[in-house]
């Protein structure tokens, strides 16, 4: 049976066309991207707020959010917001994080960075004003549900963006930089705030807003936690392996800065080898949701096969 | 009857000492922020923030928040999560705008300012935590409410801080920087959404999550709008009267400057009277909520005979 079992998932995942499937649904986020926010009076915030916001991506988070939420029960109307919320507080920490008083980048997913474009002062406050949106977004257009499921993905959203979460994870990963002795747990406190926060936000708010038991809340947890760490972990090893046209971003950043990465600490093959462990890890918490969790289990294997 | 009206009102305004009121008033405040933050790992990043929430000021808008929650029927309890919200969102954009991007201020309420202490890599995270801990206080402390109530007041909070509020007025107020052309037009857009955006989401929270009609929401947004600009108009007068030691920042900054105020269009005596005009304005607003609303009305009284 359990062969047998294992023979029908494996056809069942041959069926699913995961790049047809991402395909659409980034397209689905960018047209709702598009419509949240409108060009106003004074224009130049707006413009740059979607400058970021509408410069592609693979948009991971919100079709992370909008994946789950299909998977436990709900609706692509029910997540949506949120989706599109996500999105802006990922755009958010990007700006911000390209500014020269922290990274000091001037490319971004092959684009110059947002403070290039605006001026610091303009970059500063798209980011602030994203981020204010992301939440009255969210308030504003999540409709027909219960108001306590909207109050708690707001909650995890505002502890995944802030001291809690990216915002922590980056104040570590600032007093790290140029030091050689960062331990193992160091890294995974940077990344584990920095990269799996708020994509575990954005899987868990998919699955409060579908009303989902504690019990396969937790299941959400371990599964995002997992694939966000192997993220950072394949984050690293393109660094090393992949070109700045592949990245879009200037590669070799971490060699060239001598930051402790997963690579530099483990090799590149026992990085390889870790990343696909966690990939597994993570698809055994999606068995209980059966044959509905073939995009959640493909979008893992995705992460560890990707070379951009 | 009129008369004998105004009579008891005179009466009742003399009995209400509203010092005492704002002291300890003020106190609860200070309380609830010093409680709502605790020091964890990496603690530099909680310590950034609270060096600013907890750096003094007036606490004018928690202290609006609480007495109009109060006087449309509520309570403090109700109120007091987002009365601290309000606090954590105007000190992010306090630490923002005096970033070196932005109006690079070294002196802020007497103390050094927030980059200044800490580096202006901190300071712009300090802020984004401050701001996205604000929504998250919000949704997970405000108890026994309906829902859609504290649903209204997260939108209302992330409209009057993003680009339709504060980062709007402040995007203007850049853009305006050492141009003498300003019109009153958009001098008053500038206030309207830099200064009264967020004064009136003080304020309208209160009475939104005391379940006040829309009706009285739009009789508080009219007060809170006249206080808002009445606040700004003294601001400006201030910076040319007032003493450094009074403000405790900058004095006469404006003249250097050669920033367009309400006293540099209108002269000193003009503004003085259209400032008092405003706060009797905001005080016939109020006429519907009696007695209940001596508070709100000494408040904008308050506001026009301080001196820092």
């Amino acid at each position: 049976m359990v062969a047998a079992d294992n023979l029908q998932k494996t056809s069942e995942e041959a069926k699913f066309d995961l790049l047809a499937y991402l395909k659409e649904r980034q397209k689905l986020c960018e047209i709702a991207l598009e419509r949240a926010i409108a060009i106003r009076y004074p224009e130049k915030i707006y413009e740059a707020m979607r400058y970021s916001l509408l410069a592609g991506g693979k948009r991971l988070r919100p079709i992370l959010c909008l994946a789950t939420c299909e998977m436990t029960g709900g609706t692509i109307a029910m997540a949506l917001p949120t989706a599109c919320a996500v999105e802006m507080i990922h755009t958010m920490s990007l700006i911000h994080d390209d500014l020269p008083a922290m990274d000091n980048d001037d490319y971004r997913r092959g684009k110059l960075t947002n403070h290039k474009v605006y001026g610091e002062d303009i970059a500063i406050l798209a980011g602030d004003g994203l981020l204010a949106y992301a939440f009255e977004y969210v308030a504003e257009n999540t409709k027909s549900l219960p108001g306590e499921r909207v109050l708690q993905v707001i909650a995890l959203l505002g502890r995944a963006t802030g001291a809690a979460g990216l915002v922590g994870g980056q104040v570590l990963d600032l007093e790290s930089e140029g030091k050689k002795d960062i331990s193992l747990e160091t890294l995974n406190f940077i990344h584990n705030h920095k990269t799996a926060a708020l994509l575990e936000a954005s899987v868990v708010s998919g699955g409060i807003l579908a009303g989902c038991t504690s019990e396969d809340l937790q299941r959400l947890s371990r599964y995002s936690q997992n694939i966000g760490l192997a993220f950072q972990i394949v984050d690293d090893i393109l660094d090393i392996t992949a070109t700045q046209e592949q990245l879009g971003k200037t590669a070799g950043k971490d060699q060239k800065a001598q930051k402790v990465t997963y690579p530099s600490l483990w090799g590149l093959e026992e990085s390889r080898h870790r990343a696909q462990q966690l990939i597994e890890a993570a698809g055994a918490e999606l068995e209980p949701f059966g044959e509905s969790a073939l995009p959640l289990r493909a979008i893992a294997q995705f992460i560890t096969s990707r070379n951009h």
